[in-house]
């Protein structure tokens, strides 16, 4: 099943050595459906990727192109700016029905450009005009894209190296967990928001993951979250939680913050938004702090409306009422119960993440990379996160049926296996 | 045909503040196609301002959304990270066949984060990395996105004040015709880089648009770019071209810079080059200058497939002979002698830019915004640009036919007539 | 015992707000020898400030006086840029014959301008130079000095707060002892450090304080110090000693970093290094970093040629064999036994610092203020450190005759007794 | 009179490669008197390059040096951080009533740390706490220091290298003269401030010197800093004079800026300010900006007492009635003759500066520097500066004897004949 060079000559000929996915899973992708991506030679693949989290209801869902098809059809608008359209009225109408209601939200939507590392910068921005403040606090292993103000908050070096500059304006502090033993790393973030001469300036927000993706599938503990929430407020520091891979559902709720007590100031999300992997983003805002004038942040493709159609038949879909929801947990349960087993034998190997973001930290970047590499081989996408890229995440579609998904799980453990001897093998 | 305050509550309701577009023309729109929007209520309105240059082909041009659709139907990839993708590959050798080999570059061809600011990011950051210097000298009255970095190069004060931070690593100098008289701002930019006790360091990149459009369609030289060319070169600088407004056609040629005997290190390109409206966005670097490592600049939505397909069927759509260039540059002759008409019964007003990118410098914001509001009062859809909102900028769709283009302009100018009567009256 | 209003009209009428220290020594001051102060009305004041640790060898050393006044009787020069004089050979001649040779050190010397920040500055440029790196680890609750480049590195938000601009460059650490309980800051470093996801940019620098004299009288474990040192070595970062404060005898040996089994990169000398108050500093670095070109880092009061001759006594008065070295140690003690016993009666109150700079920790801001406005009505000059100003801080000549430092203690003790009394008399 | 190698075998080895003016001048310096320095084997040289600047008043001054000795004697306080002093109290007297008074200015006295660069570290600092604003404009070739605010502002690339980051918060315009024909730099300036689009935020303040001491003796016309100074004004912005090279009488009143009816906001003094070169530095801030709080902007050496009782001599010696400045102006007379003189020989020589700070511009780096050694050889002590180091400085004491002046001129024009000579030979 290996890839014909000529098939992939015009990538090294013309395309960027700034390409990376491609190079891990070298082939060439056709179409896909639901949980599965399938290849100009017609081999299939079981997709535990899901575009990192931006195909959380699969590849192609049938009621998400269709609709999106009878758009095109009807000649409906591709490119809005930011101007009054049906398809956007339509979106808003059912994300207010059906999720900020709900949650007894009342935030403004925001539409940034259609990135996450947009949808930051405008985070960023908004929470230091709100305050007048530069300083915004970041936590170790945070990632948050790679556009010079979004990058200066993101903890990975390699990232960060690219910038060609200094990254400013973002103090970094420790995340849930990073302290060994009993030391709470909320403890410290106290003590230098209180000390008048710790050098920590008065911040504008404090930015956080609840789970850090692509840091390692760090999930902070919920009373670590409202402390930093409280400590938040109580320091004048806007709350800004970064969604975007872990809202949508991907570790149970539409946002990954519910039923931790608070309620963030901003919340970036994008990714999975549209629901059907197109690009979209958007700030949620209290209105209070909705300071920006007309345009003061703006951007050509903020009316993708292609992707508000899509996200309207999101919502309407799978968040009007708790079906979904409830279908996620009892998956996310099969993947804790088969994760765990496989940490069993893979000696050292920690179970991470929340929800539908799970993984196994293998304790090496080399390990996980061969067993991301041998699954690939036996039919299964997966990638690795982490500072050593050391932790194997499976970020497989919400909606992947449990054959596929057993059928996923068993190449993993699979390939765990065999990674592992390989690994023991070469070490004795 | 004014709006049903019913229609446009959600917006107020729920949409953020910072929506701009939708303020001036107050409508809901639904459908659109070619050179016409239509609104939720059947009005028809003709579009010169073409989602601010990315629809230069019209909208949904019925070859495009033919591909789309089918590509739809057969379950294509919608999102593919920077996966190898049929799509990618056909859009990939199009571009290369038809756009880089006729003009004999050999550029290799970096997909980023589909917006237009995540390309110019994208192309600082590259710079600085090349030559490991940070300074990157823009112009005044450039725009080149609201993100960090991208900000810094931008020289609105409205926008920079969204920052909420300082900006930094960007030396502003003056754009070609800056100074009255005879001073050529080469002259002056070309001291400062040789003397070494000017301030200015040593700068990683000179970062220019050919035409600014949301400047005030300040159209600069071919011997000033080729002069600015020269020194970038002499000082070791990278050239880069911001082409992202006046590309893909929008002055005559696929490139702003044709026939300029010029070769920018890096190019910039997003708006029009999906040809559909959808986010895409990307970098052309020399060869030499690919340095990023995998995935050093990455982002979500690099892979947005659908914008492969309709980019794909642009570029062998317009571009394969030189008879799209023809019919352009013959509706920007209409163009000219239009506004040049104009000018006439407009005292002091001035013609502005050039090819399918031009308007009139009016003198005043306030009159610009009157001859706007007038002109859709009337069924045109119509912008203003500059750094006083001066001038009257027409964005057309490229393919617009000569019926429409006529009868768009009759509105321009029926409105023109209209404002200045009501300005001169108000004066009296 | 109060002023004279007339004397010090001309202060509130010309003198600019930023003056301090005159607001709570509220007495106008003609003359000064050894360890006391004369005002203009004859009344004496035993100096426990010391010029901020810039008079370790008391006011008006007879032999410094003396060698001073010959130097200006023979019309010896005053101003010498960095030429070669006499007098800064002689100074070099006794500082490395004395001061470097002994403990085996081959810094280079090298003058900056007279002021402990402009040393500093020098300090984080030549190792921002020497690494090629930007950014610099600091502590909480440093003092550097309040120039842009020192002051992104002092802690104190007051201080920080008169920039008027965001403060770059430095990421800032957790001092030992900064964490309650076991936990070791430099654990927290080291994991910062080593995690390549952290978002600490690889430091070109180090700089600490060993004991933070205005953070608050913070001593560092000698174990502490070794493992920074030991870290920076590691992640090839110099390390900076900033003994502007703690030097020159203050704390006991010449550095205050001696039997701690390190040698600085780079040490900063400023205040006490001329031996007469005269405006003076110095860099001390390491051969192989000596890296500014001729004049790259210059200034002209760098050959202030009254300072090298007095400085040149102080060497050879206090530091050619070990006893002045002793006695300060047995001062040392004399101080610490005091303020143990004024501890006592102190609820609360630590004891802070090392050698001839310790002091109380009273636990409030306002107690300590009251304790040294009550010291200087009985004759004694005190002030406070602290990031609450919170510590009464003893900084006498190292000097002092026992007489008067007894003398000194025990209107100190009195202060604390009537000010606690006081306290408490107001909280019942 | 070469220097043995014995003498200067300490610097070479002990002190840093960072000494620069030792390298021009071999000789090791003991003692100066007026405008003679002498050297330890008694080699006496007429020194025009007066610390330069900083020994306005010559060498040891007579008056000054016995005041000092007086105070030395009568054990006055050395240092004394900010308190109230006797000699502090004396010279504000003093300079409130001769320079303040008469010239109708009610300046608050701030005193910084003892450089020039601190004291304008603290005019950026108070400007931009002052205005809310952190931009600030400097010009082409201007010189404020090298400390990192300061070095933002200082234009020599050399010294810019040294900081080891990038240098923010500064915005760079072309001094006067700076483009070639009749175009006036003030209309650029203007033209830049009033364009909301031309990437210039709003200034904090203007930073000018009215002669550019280091930048190669460009003076500016009266007439354009009378218009930069009514733009600062008229834009919000605080105009800083930094007068520390041409203030103290250099150019002839005791501020360079009088008669051009302009009031700095701020202005910084330092090099002759204490008449004797000993470390003093000072702002004058109009009452209204003196918004630093206590110690905001703090440092040890604030107090240096030695240079306010030389400082308070100064004044009554020099500045109580006009016969000084009328000296100063003959004499700045005479050199202006003796340089038109020389230029005539030297073919492209322009005559540059004003005043007592007059040199010229002989074309080339190598050829002044050919110049300023045999000058040296013969007796001279002489410097240049510019972008290229291609002017000739002629910076001697106010205080020159006429004899000593017209000696050291002659030798200044003997040796431009020699060097004259030699580069045309070399050339032929």
């Amino acid at each position: 099943m290996s890839t014909n060079p000529a098939d992939i000559a015009i990538f090294k000929r013309r395309e960027s050595e700034a390409r990376s996915y491609c190079r891990g899973f070298d082939a060439v992708f056709t179409s896909a459906k639901g949980s599965e991506m399938i290849t100009r030679d017609g081999t299939r693949y079981i997709d535990f990727l899901a575009g990192c989290s931006s195909l959380n209801y699969g590849h192609n869902d049938p009621d998400l192109k269709e609709a999106l098809i009878d758009h095109l059809q009807s000649d409906g608008l591709a490119h809005g700016l930011d101007l009054h359209t049906d398809a956007k009225a339509a979106f808003l109408d059912a994300f207010d029905q059906h999720i900020l209601k709900p949650r007894k939200m009342d935030h403004k939507v925001m539409f940034t450009g259609p990135t996450g590392a947009n949808a930051v910068e405008a985070a960023l921005k908004l929470a230091r005009k709100v305050t007048g403040r530069t300083n915004v606090i970041a936590f170790t292993n945070g990632f948050h894209g790679v556009t010079l103000g979004a990058l200066s908050a993101t903890g990975n070096s390699y990232h960060r190296g690219g910038a060609g500059t200094t990254l400013n304006g973002v103090t970094r502090m420790p995340y849930d967990g990073y302290f060994p033993g009993n030391t709470d790393t909320a403890d410290f973030l106290e003590a230098m928001l209180k000390d008048r001469s710790s050098g920590i300036d008065a911040p504008a927000a404090i930015l956080l993951e609840t789970v850090q993706g692509e840091g390692g599938l760090n999930a902070a503990r919920p009373e670590w979250i409202h402390r930093v929430a409280a400590l938040a407020k109580e320091h004048g520091a806007l709350l800004i939680v970064d969604d975007i891979q872990a809202g949508c559902g991907r570790t149970g709720g539409f946002f990954s913050f519910e039923d931790m007590g608070i309620t963030p100031d901003i919340i970036t999300l994008a990714k999975s938004v549209s629901g059907f992997g197109l690009p979209m983003a958007l700030l949620l805002v209290r209105p209070e702090h909705d300071v920006f004038g007309p345009a003061e942040h703006n951007g050509t493709f903020r009316g993708n409306t292609h992707a508000f159609v899509t996200a309207r038949v999101a919502v309407t879909k799978f968040w009007v009422d708790d079906r979904f929801q409830k279908e996620v947990a009892a998956r996310a349960r099969m993947l804790t119960t088969a994760l765990e087993e496989m940490a069993e034998f893979l000696p050292g190997a920690k179970l991470k993440g929340r929800g539908m973001m799970q993984g196994l930290d293998v304790g090496s970047g080399d390990l996980a990379a061969a067993i991301c590499a041998r699954a690939f081989k036996d039919g299964l996408i997966i990638e690795t996160s982490g500072n050593e890229d050391q932790v194997v995440k499976v970020l497989a579609p919400l909606t992947t049926d449990n054959d596929t998904f057993l059928k996923g799980l068993k190449i993993l453990r699979n390939a765990m296996r065999i990674a592992t001897d390989s690994s023991k093998f070469a070490a004795e």
